[in-house]
C-alpha cells in the first residue's frame, strides 16, 4: 500500500505508524511492493517505482528461492567431471559442471559438496569459492556461487541423482577439452563457461590454489 | 488442456483432432502448458510434465521477452567503456559493459549497436559475436549474446540513455583494469565477467580479431 492510498482510506489514521514511507534504492524510489506470482522455484514481485528520472513505473523482480551453485572439480590428472542432462527449459541437451540449488539457510560450500556427491559420486577435501556472479541483473536478483574443488575421493555408492535428474550422466574429461568446448560455444551454460574461463585465466597468472595449479601445469 | 481433461468433458469429441498429444522434450514429456504470469519483461509458463523417471510434476519456465545483449568495445589504446548504474533488482550499484535487451525480431548485432550508441555515444565498424550463453537454464530459457566491437567512432550527440537509465554514467578504462576488477569479484554481472574472461583467454591464445589483438598486445 502506498502512502497516498493510506491517506485516501483514512486521513486520520496514524499513517506514519502503519504505512511504510517510500524507500530509496539508489536513484530509484519504491512506492509499493506486492507478490505477483510464485511457484516452488521462483517468486515474482511487482514494485511500483519512481525511476531515476522521477517517472512512475513498474519493476518486476524474479527471485529464485535457491542460490545457484556450481562446482568445478579438478583431479590431479588434469581432468574434471562434466554432467550431461536434458535441460527442459531450453529443450536442449547440455553438458555442464555439477550444479544445483542451494538452500538459502545452508552454507554454499555445503550445498556444493552435496551437489558434487549426488551428481558425480565424489567428495572433495580442497575447496575455494572462486566466483560470485549475478546471472540476469535487470530482471532477477539471482546469485550464483562457483566453487573450485580438489583432492577428490570417490564415495562408496556412487552418484545419487534426484528423480528429475534420472537422465543425468557424468563423464571424466580433461580440463583442456572442456575449455575447448567453451571456446567453441558448445558449452552454453553461463556458470560453466564463466568458471572454466576464470580458471584458465588464473592458471596463466599463477592465481590458482597450489594443488590445482600443479594438476593443470 | 490435457488429453485426460478432453476425455472427461466430452468422451465422444474428436479428441485426437483438437487435443495435442503429449510432446517429448528429450526424456521429459509435456502434458500441458498454460501461461501463469506476464509483465512487460517476462512471461512464466507452467508445464505439467513427466520427469525423466516418469513421475508427474510441474515445471515453471521464465521466458524474457528480449534477448540479453552485451557489447565489449575495445579501443586502439587498449581501453574499453564501462557503464555504471544502480541495478534496482539487486539494490546495488553495478559497473558493466554496455548491455540491453534486443527485440527478438531484430538482428542481435543491430541491437548491440543501438545499446553501444545509447549508453556510450560510440559506433563501431568492427563486430564479432563471440559468445552465446544460457544465463539460468534450470528456471529460464534466457539467452545472452555478447559482442566484441572495435574501430570505434564517437557519435555526434553523445550517449542517449533511456529514462530508466537516467543515472547511467560511462567511463573509459583500460581493459586490464576491467579484468582485474572481474578477478577481484568487484564486477559481478555475469555477461561482463564471462566476456572479459573470454577475451583474456583468446588474447593469450591468439584468438582475437587482428585489430583487437593489436590493441591488447
Amino acid at each position: 500500500m502506498s502512502a497516498a492510498d493510506a491517506d485516501i482510506t483514512d486521513p486520520n489514521a496514524k499513517g506514519a505508524d502503519t504505512t511504510p514511507p517510500p524507500l530509496r534504492r539508489g536513484p530509484w524510489t519504491t512506492l509499493a511492493v506486492r507478490p505477483a506470482y510464485a511457484n516452488p522455484w521462483i517468486e515474482v514481485a511487482e514494485h511500483d517505482v519512481l525511476d531515476p528520472s522521477g517517472r512512475p513505473g513498474l519493476y518486476g523482480i524474479v527471485s529464485p528461492r535457491h542460490l545457484a551453485i556450481g562446482v568445478l572439480p579438478i583431479f590431479a590428472d588434469a581432468t574434471t567431471v562434466l554432467v550431461g542432462q536434458y535441460r527442459y527449459a531450453l529443450d536442449e541437451y547440455s553438458w555442464e559442471m555439477p550444479e544445483g540449488g542451494g538452500q538459502k539457510g545452508v552454507a554454499p560450500q555445503e550445498s556444493a559438496a552435496r551437489e558434487l556427491a549426488e551428481e558425480t559420486g565424489f567428495e572433495a577435501v580442497g575447496w575455494a569459492a572462486l566466483q560470485r556472479i549475478h546471472l540476469s541483473n535487470s530482471i532477477s536478483d539471482e546469485v550464483a556461487i562457483n566453487f573450485l574443488a580438489w583432492d577428490l575421493r570417490q564415495l562408496r555408492g556412487g552418484p545419487t541423482p534426484e528423480t528429475t535428474e534420472a537422465d543425468l550422466v557424468s563423464a571424466r574429461v580433461p580440463f583442456v577439452s572442456v575449455l575447448e568446448r567453451v571456446l567453441a560455444g558448445d558449452i552454453t551454460d553461463s556458470l560453466t563457461a564463466s568458471m572454466v574461463l576464470l580458471v584458465e585465466v588464473l592458471r596463466g597468472r599463477g592465481g590458482l590454489p597450489a594443488p590445482v595449479a600443479l594438476a593443470l601445469r
